[in-house]
């Protein structure tokens, strides 16, 4: 199933620089693509591979130097790749229909054209939607929602009356709904909190695999739409995460923090409790929040601040033993100078 | 079943200040609670959010300024929330009973009123005690040894030989006895040191949600009594951790360490292996703690220090580079003085 | 079945010094070692204990003041010890033989003397080789390969079309082939970047509990001959791993990065993406590497440096607000000296 440029920039919304009447058969990063194929420059760090790329057409914003054959001009060339990797690579997944092997409570639903594979838990009352896809070793405990079009991995669980909103993805191994860590102190030892409140997960979320999202106290820890949750992530209990807010990858996220829109936290972030964190703030990968950050903020460090101040503490670190020692002598310096200007005075 | 405010402060050994009468219908967090239901002020940061909550009552250790209903005086208003949050949301486990879609192996013993659902594989030799429960998808291995009440959740994996205690819960996808990581070099490759530790979790320990557990090389991994481990730490083999100690969630450490009684280590801390971390020592969180910590100490830092000098390093540290711009500066002005100096000398 | 210290030490290619023909019963750690049985010395840090050991014989590079038994003398006692280890605890796995409650896709095909535990589930056209050992809760997409000897936990999750080679272990909860984290932004929301490739892995690799290793966007996410990878650590997109690499518990390697062979990456280590890390380099625990690190440089910091220089500025840091106070005490007294010298310039 080739297709012309001309169409594969019709289907993207963008022009073609050059022949647009080329067969392409496929895409492929700048490394490994073949004659025939089309690939993409969507990060600069790669414009000098463009010179040695075999691949027949480029997606690109502008004309590239060293690159003379046909180009499909895109303003957003990640985009641009991303719709047409779903011409070549159509998304499988297991036909619809209830595997007999799958175990299903008493008065659960499931809508119409679900999958559900062998060796599928579902208790008691839970609500299923519509062309939901549930994978092996799921568990999905009692009362448990999960929206039309969400889509589970193998061996994740999602603990009961948890809700899942619509077009989620959860991969493998993640677990949703976990007791959150809440313990008093008991005169010696520690007296468990229950935690009866859920998870709730609104539409167009995804959460990476072997991820950890704990249930509330009471109430509800809740990851609202269009968050992105990468792999090994922890959320502890009533933690409340923004619409489109994106954690990367071991991002842990402490008790009760209330975290903004558009909000992206870097890989292996750590994040105190009881913070806010606002609209539109970035924090760099390994940072650790200790205080709340203003709404569009960017910040750094362990503990957090200023990421421009960061940057130059970064920069003059690998001195601080030399300026320690440049201190010292200054110090003997002054003294003697000190001393110099005494002897002098009495003269 | 609502319960009279007198019935709660009883079950939790406190007292009333106002109207003891009045009814409770449950228990909310300071934000969501409504007319009727009774909330509890535990962290002095929400002192404020007490005049606009709508709950019915309150509990604190003394009167509150700005609220004017009924308060539950306790000493420890967190354990006394806990408590009546029980009386409001009664746990529940699956029925007793060992359903016929698990596979038991040859010689297991399970004890009385256990709970065994479909989709648990328990290995030769397990030894089950009374009133346990196991999720769907929990694999138990041979021999292992489960003591009486503890909880298993979905999806966890316990290996063979290894020893849980009474009242253990363990956390969906869990791991416990995971080979430990150890390898030779022998000439270019490694070569696998054989696991054939165990581990050994004591009474009353809590595991969280793919935390994951090494078995000991030889001997065994220790966890004591009462401690709690967070979502998705990371204990490696022949670790002793003592009792009550608390690891925040995504905590390391490495192996043969041990650590004391009562230690708490905050979020992402790290420990290198072989060291002793004294009892009720406290590290903060994020620091890689690279050297024994005595008995009672407070650490922070990569590496860790005494925590009074790393906040002072910490609040010093956005000013590194302003720092180094006036060592640089006084360099060259002591130089000019000692030039200045010298002049007026051969005056 | 005891041996004598002489078969022992001929095992393993060593000479005895002293009595070779003492019985030999077990092996264990220096601190439980009784009578009857070998310990050994790899790690300096015990070399007091071996006054206080029981044990009969041990495993050294050479005599060793203060134990007057016989002792093995080896070039490496840590290879030897685990090779002795492995004559007292066979390995034991899993009768052969498919179990039928395992269910097994179209087109499969299994080798011989393979164990496939009940619950397990192979997806369509997946080719197994010989003697495979798959525990419960497993997962094996469509179209996986796994290689002969290879060794799949409980509760692991390989998804389609990824390979695994020969004599792999993969470890309880692990989680290979998730899909890679990658969005594009269009307008407001986020656009799912489909994750096509697939993850290969080499012979000989060893794999973490609950450790997650994405696959490639487009292409593979390659993981090396040999290399060893610990509990929890993530593993991007495309990021390609060299041989007899070593990642250390809870590491992060973001997408495209590529990693030389025999480098070392020691626990927490975060990695960002699209960059090198040449062969023999070395990552100082909690680390985070924010740039190309040549071949067999040893780094450390966040950001990393040069280790040498890091570990100077670790020891300086604790003093940091002492040096502030200084620089303030010298900008002021240089200012006196200035404003003095210029008194004595105006006599």
């Amino acid at each position: 199933m080739p297709k012309t440029l001309k169409e594969l920039a019709e289907h993207v919304g963008g022009t073609v620089l050059g022949d647009g009447s080329i067969l392409i058969s496929g895409i492929a990063g700048i490394d490994e693509a073949r004659e025939g194929e089309i690939t993409f420059l969507s990060n600069l760090r790669y414009v000098k591979k463009v010179k040695e790329t075999k691949a027949s057409a480029l997606i690109a914003t502008q004309e590239v130097e060293g690159f003379a054959r046909p180009i499909l001009i895109s303003k957003n060339p990640y985009l641009a790749y991303a719709k047409i990797v779903r011409i070549f690579h159509e998304e499988v997944r297991p036909a619809p229909g209830i595997d007999e092997r799958a175990i299903i409570g008493r008065g659960v639903t499931i809508g119409k054209d679900c999958s559900v594979s062998p060796f599928v838990f579902i208790g008691e009352g839970a609500e299923i939607g519509d062309r939901v896809t549930v994978y092996p070793f799921v568990f999905i405990g009692d009362g448990v929602k999960v929206g039309d079009d969400a889509l589970i991995h193998a061996g994740c669980s999602i603990r009961e009356r948890c809700i899942i909103g619509k077009r989620v993805i959860i991969h493998c191994g993640a677990v949703i709904g976990s007791d959150g860590f809440g313990f008093a102190r008991d005169e010696k030892a520690y007296y468990k909190i229950p935690q009866v409140g859920i998870v709730q997960i609104d539409d167009d979320v995804e959460i990476g695999a072997n991820a950890a999202i704990d249930r509330a106290a009471l109430g509800r820890t809740w990851i609202k739409r269009g968050v992105k949750i990468d792999n090994l992530v922890h959320i502890a209990h009533n933690v409340m995460i923004g619409e489109d807010t994106i954690l990367v990858a071991q991002v842990g996220i402490s008790g009760s923090t209330e975290i903004g829109n558009n909000v992206s936290l870097a890989g292996q972030v750590g994040v105190i409790g009881h913070l806010k964190i606002g609209d539109n703030a970035m924090v760099g990968a390994k940072s650790g929040v200790a205080a709340d950050v203003g709404a569009g903020k960017v910040v750094s460090g362990i503990p957090a601040y200023d990421h421009r101040d960061w940057l130059k503490t970064s920069m003059t670190l690998p001195k601080l033993s030399e300026i320690r020692k440049q201190v010292h002598r200054l110090l003997k310096e002054v003294d003697e100078l000190k001393a110099e200007l005494k002897n002098w005075s009495k003269r």
